[in-house]
């Protein structure tokens, strides 16, 4: 964790402990850092598991075993590596991960495909086997520690440990969510990633946790970025012990399954959004919702445009309502739009409508909005149905620093 | 023109006069600015005309009309205004276009369509009608000017003015290329833009210069990015007299076509570096070689992934071999690419090769090379024959100094 604490940091919650579920943090030693840098999370039999991977095709070994065993749709156990990301690193890196699912089946007697190994960190340099298995056996050894605690130990860049929870009522049994999430964006030389991991009692089969995860993601992990750049390990894991005692969820057919979605849903924005406001050199959070578009997935594409603008993000820095770099970063989408139709806002006020400047248009409101930390800009197309939010933060002088003003 | 000067900037060169072009500058006014801010340029009757034009769908009037006019080949006259890029101003803007063209067309006693007029600078203000009048006016009744006076007359947030020149021998005739651009990124709350102009007394059809306008534009202008930022308004015509006497061009049939076209995409390199080299906070000159890929197109795509990428142009301005955030960019670039085939190295000398880090990696000459002005990073992807070359600059505090540091 580093010692400057984003602007945009909010406490640590209150996170419910999740029956069937046992975190305990260990000391590696992967890097310098006198902190715990292991987490184990054991989990009861019967954990249906789901997840969504990083599409950067070069991956790491965790990423790629990871997706094959969540096709099997069971869990025991997760591993989470803080220090080093162990990707770009051959057969020896997947040695590595596959030493570490061996030694937590042995001991849990389980199937190796039930352990679930992330790392995070540098890259290009093989996790040292030695270490994984000490910290392994420490952490066997160890007792079950706070949410707040495995949140921290995953975090290698991250300005503050970043957990969410949630709870659903399944007709007469209420289950509950918990989570913990790592990410900042990256630091050189080190290439920090996204790993979030969802905690939950419900009983669900796999399959149908796979759909909720891969919808939620969707509409919250898919719409955040802070640099546009794609790490090479992305993570989000979702696990559901089945201990709540509810009916098991099966589909959207299940009594509850809206309910239960919906809660899973919620734990992902928060989670992304604590992402986004421990962004790299972030100042501001900002809101870009994209209405009249041909479709939901055409708005998210021009709202993932502007939310990488570069010069859009220089301007809310700024302070600056440049309505025309929004402009700008429509046309460049790839997305149908049509410029004589395009409507632009900053905090519920429109600087331009249907292609042109407002010629009443008063800045004073948007000024003092933009002044804020919470920053929304509103994007109508005038074409359609289509609506997305994306999310991001401001570009400052602080990424620039944590990225260029240093040497490896 | 800016005070402070890139460090990249190169003297303007000498460009010999091309027989049928009379550039002749004047101050219409649009900016409060103490200088010529309209770039008139006349051609003798008979000139063939080519050009591209940005793809952002948000584009000016005079794009839209520009485009239009291409198709029929011949132009008379090229007019720029500075300091108004006259986009997102709807049917007010695109009049002034039009009374441009009359005017000039009415002096000339042309067609209205053989008048071409570029504008770059703050968007969402329509160009005032009056001071474009006044100014073609004063443009009309001035003596010819030098090419560096016209170049210096279309740059806006340009640190430098930037020409070049090329020649080719076609048969016993040789004919000139004379070209001025201007760009530089884009500042708060103007939005700077391409702008690139082409003359050549070669005599050649407007269809084979269109030809030779694209594939050189394919490999030069559509490989060089400073922000990832497409604007609305980017241009580059190229104009040809035929005043040389060839025998005229009209396909890679004629003799001399080759030697024709090789120039035309010379000058249309050095035009496209020259903008990277003046790209807003640039400290650095990166060529990014891509090879190994499926086909040229797809390396293309590769290297702008790399080139665009924050993390590896701040590494660059951190002067850190950072290969990590290389095979980062290239695993995200939505192309072919194996982890495992995976090279990456920087000014020659290889950091990884076949997916893993060199074990006798000697990173004292990279350090060396990164220390320099022009810096190079190679990547071969293992998988093919297609090749690209992409350039860019370094992401500095300057780009943020330039575009957030600021409050229209």
């Amino acid at each position: 964790m580093s010692d400057a604490v984003s602007p945009l940091a909010t406490p640590f919650p209150e996170l419910p402990a999740i029956a069937g579920v046992t975190p305990r943090v260990a000391r590696a030693g992967y890097k310098d850092w006198g902190r715990c840098d292991l987490t184990y999370v054991e989990l009861s039999q019967g954990t249906a598991v789901a997840g969504v991977f990083t599409r950067n095709v070069c991956c790491s070994s965790e990423v790629e075993l990871g997706r094959a065993n969540v096709a099997r749709g069971r869990a025991r156990a997760l591993v989470v590596n803080a220090g080093n990301s162990n990707a770009f690193t051959g057969y020896r890196g997947r040695e590595a991960v596959e030493q570490i699912m061996t030694q937590v089946a042995a001991n849990l007697g389980c199937a190796q495909e039930e352990v679930f190994v992330s790392s995070t960190g540098v890259i290009g340099v093989p996790l040292p086997k030695d270490k994984a298995r000490a910290g392994i056996e420490a952490a066997l050894a160890a007792d079950e520690c706070t949410w707040e605690e495995a949140a921290r130990t995953i975090g290698t860049t991250d300005t503050f440990p970043k957990g969410a929870s949630a709870k659903a009522q399944l007709g007469a049994v209420q289950v509950h969510f918990s989570a913990i999430i790592k990410g900042s964006g990256m630091i050189a030389p080190d290439m920090a990633t996204m790993l979030g991991y969802v905690f939950t009692d419900a009983a669900v089969s796999p399959e149908f946790l796979q759909e909720c995860l891969s919808a939620a993601n969707r509409r919250t992990f898919s719409c955040i970025t802070v640099d546009s750049d794609t790490s090479t390990s992305d993570t989000v894991l979702a696990f559901a012990t089945g201990k709540a005692g509810n009916e098991p969820l099966t589909s959207f057919d299940s009594p509850g399954a809206d309910a239960f979605a919906a809660a899973l849903e919620d734990i992902c924005r928060q989670l992304s959004h604590l992402v986004v406001k421990d962004g790299e050199g972030a100042q501001k959070f900002i809101a870009v919702a994209v209405s009249g578009a041909v479709s939901d997935e055409s708005a998210r594409k021009v709202g993932l445009a502007i939310a990488n603008s570069p010069l859009v993000k220089t301007a809310i820095a700024g302070e600056d309502a440049n309505w025309g770099r929004v402009v700008m970063a429509v046309g460049k989408a790839g997305q149908p739009a049509d410029r004589d139709r395009l409507s632009i806002g900053f905090g519920g006020t429109w600087a331009a409508r249907d292609g042109q400047p407002l010629a009443d248009y008063d800045e004073a409101p948007v000024a003092a909005h933009l002044k804020g930390r919470e920053i929304s800009i509103e994007v109508d197309l005038g074409l359609g149905d289509g609506r997305a939010t994306v999310w991001t933060c401001d570009l400052t002088h602080g990424y620039i620093s944590i990225n260029a003003d240093y040497r490896s």
